[in-house]
């Protein structure tokens, strides 16, 4: 169908990276593309923990891959999982058994949550990286509050209204912050025996404070603020076993156990096993590492980028720095992955990737938010604002920005979150008893 | 916590029926409510086919029943599920093991479909009546045409690329004809080995003509409508096996193979098996015999309303006739019901159903529809706006009908379909053979 001189870049995975990527290649003549993912839509994952929280519907943060590149004629979307890489003959293998050769190789296969070598926690602490997990973690938080109100009594009802997360980075914080919310406000005057705003949440964190990426005066404002929400923080804590009962946790050298039927995993990132599939060196999180232009050793037609990388930033004094797992790193990367195939394609020397900071940002709930913008720090609602405009600023689609925003306003002051709807099957595999009927196929129900 | 002499109404399920029963006893003195749902949302049905096919989201047409009834005090909700009932005692056991004891029941499980004994179909053409079986069908659909676009061949890609759907009533015929659009305009230019414009959509009715519980000059409009989209409609067509290859069907003597990746089940309904644990007499549909003021022999405290009913309207001549199982049906079921129990508390007589018919409406796919209003028949686009009028006007809440009206409106002039997420739960059990992973515990993906 093309032309034999075409040059053809296969990209896996369609987060920040991959689709910058693409992106950056779409007036290439000469150029074809192939992008290949798992799922058929792109997600926006800063917001992922408000369709978690039932603040947002699935599609106002995730669009169909193959529509927002539909204009881009050079680009083929390939809904597939790939298995396996050959760096050497030059293809990747899907799962189905397709071979796909390629010329240039951009791998942006991201990173998922990791349980550090236990994961028979995952069962217990879901974490959160997928629509999926959203959904899930969705259910479980509705499902507790109606659990607790269908328990015989108080014993049986504590575990379901106590809230555990574990891990206080963005997400955790995010999650906690807005689990308080739901259950002081939200909930309000919806149950007959029980009071929702009773429910405790709690945040635990291994080091000695709240977002560690950020300066500790902000920490410090984070941890205030997550305490007015109502959100126990305990730093300090570490988690040393998980299962359908609650947590066990050692703090202070004492082991204490924590009775939860709703815990949370936000602690920790591994990248894609794809990494370990490239035969390169990587870290310990299984990050591959790579050179200054972001490709790999010894093959300069493959790059890997976004969390997947463990890239340095090249900064103009010569020193280097480590780039962030946020969505504007993985941004960069995938713009200059695109421009060094064209550039290698003109048989031009490659750049090295130097990553532009423009701050960060963490939301603890309503009204409470930190911001590190470099030349200045703040907190509370200025930095909320700020939050917002910049996630409708950079949502996919005016009319996701125009959803968001309205159901943002209405929800700010009607303490509302209308997504909440507890789907059957993201029940499933939950040990709640209630309803014999979920496992059967679909179409028997009963 | 409630004084003894309070009468206690406790009704199963919380659709069409069940919700306005609860509402028409908001102000009852003395009357406590409990109203048990299997699930967490009341489900706006009649726009269900609208999120199977990516039109709308869940949270515009499902509302959590503890928010619509959280400023009714007599009303505690509780999402759990009924597994039996037993009338002498007047009590009904839940799956957990509890056991609720009522003074007035009102059961309102509705219905599913059925396969008419053939339940070894339901894997292969799974129906729509809730929003699970929604979200499995959209992933279904939209999968298709994803496999379509792997497809090594067109051997491979052909049955990718059919779809049939099994039953002409309102929900066979709205389905074909979404289906239609969505493969003639909504996901056009987004392939790049596939036209989605190929694809064929096939609409099988066994009986003579589609749309049955219309008058026949509709049924003709509807068919015409139908073509008009792109739909080819079969009738006289019976279906004999469906299995992973598609269909096979018996036309004028003949059978043939038609064969699909993608079929859909529109064509039977059975009540909830609740109802036959009444221990009374029901129909072949299993839907309970009620008696006019839609009480079950022997038991003035128990009614069954809704679809589970098999109830006749009281005609003021003294006629009677059988009530349509559509949603103002079952509202005035609810109603009727509610009112009897007060009836009683004040020893006067029950009053006898009469149901008030405002017409039929059945939409067929963009600007087609047939409306039959009793006094005036019409299709087409004035049908289509009609239908869309009423269906916004009779949605729960106003977000839902501002975000619903927006969609449409967006849907209607650029053609496209904003919730196209595929939900990787959902796709669990199809064998469509792309993804390994998907059956990995939640948490543990790789």
């Amino acid at each position: 169908m093309q032309a034999t001189e075409e040059h053809h870049v296969l990209i896996i995975g369609c987060g920040f990276g991959g689709l910058e990527a693409a992106r950056a290649l779409a007036d290439e003549d000469g150029v074809r593309i192939t992008l290949v993912d798992r799922s058929n839509h792109h997600l926006f994952q800063p917001l992922l923990y408000q369709v978690a929280t039932g603040g947002l519907s699935a599609p106002s943060i995730a669009a169909p891959i193959r529509h927002m590149l539909r204009k881009q004629r050079n680009a083929t979307v390939l809904m597939a999982e790939v298995v396996s890489i050959d760096k050497d003959a030059r293809c990747v293998l899907l799962a189905d058994g397709q071979r796909i050769d390629y010329d240039s190789l951009i791998v942006a296969s991201g990173a998922t949550h990791s349980y550090f070598g236990n994961d028979q926690w995952a069962e217990h602490a879901p974490g959160l990286k997928t629509l999926d997990d959203a959904f899930k973690l969705r259910a479980k938080v509705l499902l507790a509050f109606e659990q607790a109100e269908l328990a015989a009594d108080a014993a049986a009802r504590e575990p379901w209204l106590t809230f555990v997360v574990i891990g206080a980075g963005p997400t955790g914080v995010e999650m906690a912050g807005t689990m308080a919310e739901i259950a002081r406000h939200t909930l309000k005057n919806e149950f007959r025996r029980i009071d929702p705003a009773r429910a405790q949440v709690l945040l635990l964190e291994g080091s000695d404070r709240v977002l560690q990426a950020f300066k500790p005066d902000l920490s410090q404002k984070a941890a205030q603020q997550l305490a007015a929400l109502g959100v126990q923080v305990r730093c300090g804590a570490k988690v040393v076993a998980i299962d359908a009962e609650g947590v066990e946790v050692e703090e202070a050298g004492q082991r204490l156990c924590i009775p939860s039927r709703t815990v949370v995993w936000a602690a920790g990132v591994a990248a894609s096993p794809l990494g370990r599939c490239l035969g390169v060196p990587v870290d310990r999180a299984g990050r591959v590492i790579v050179g200054p232009d972001l490709s790999i050793p010894g093959h300069p037609e493959v790059c890997v980028v976004g969390d997947l990388a463990a890239a340095q930033s090249h900064e103009r004094d010569g020193t280097t720095k480590p780039v962030p797992g946020v969505s504007p790193g993985a941004k960069q990367m995938g713009r200059l992955a695109a421009a060094n195939i064209v550039a290698r394609l003109h048989g031009k020397p490659p750049e090295a990737f130097r990553y532009t900071d423009y701050g960060a940002l963490a939301t603890i709930g309503r009204s409470a938010a930190v911001a590190d913008l470099g030349a200045v720090r703040f907190s509370g609602l200025p930095a909320w604002l700020f939050w917002l405009f910049v996630h409708i600023y950079f949502l996919i689609g005016f009319r996701n920005r125009f959803v968001v925003m309205m159901d943002w306003a209405t929800s700010y002051f009607s303490f509302q979150r209308h997504a909440r709807v507890i789907a059957e099957q993201a029940r499933q595999g939950q040990d709640i008893g209630v309803q014999s009927s979920t496992k059967v196929p679909s179409g028997q129900r009963t």
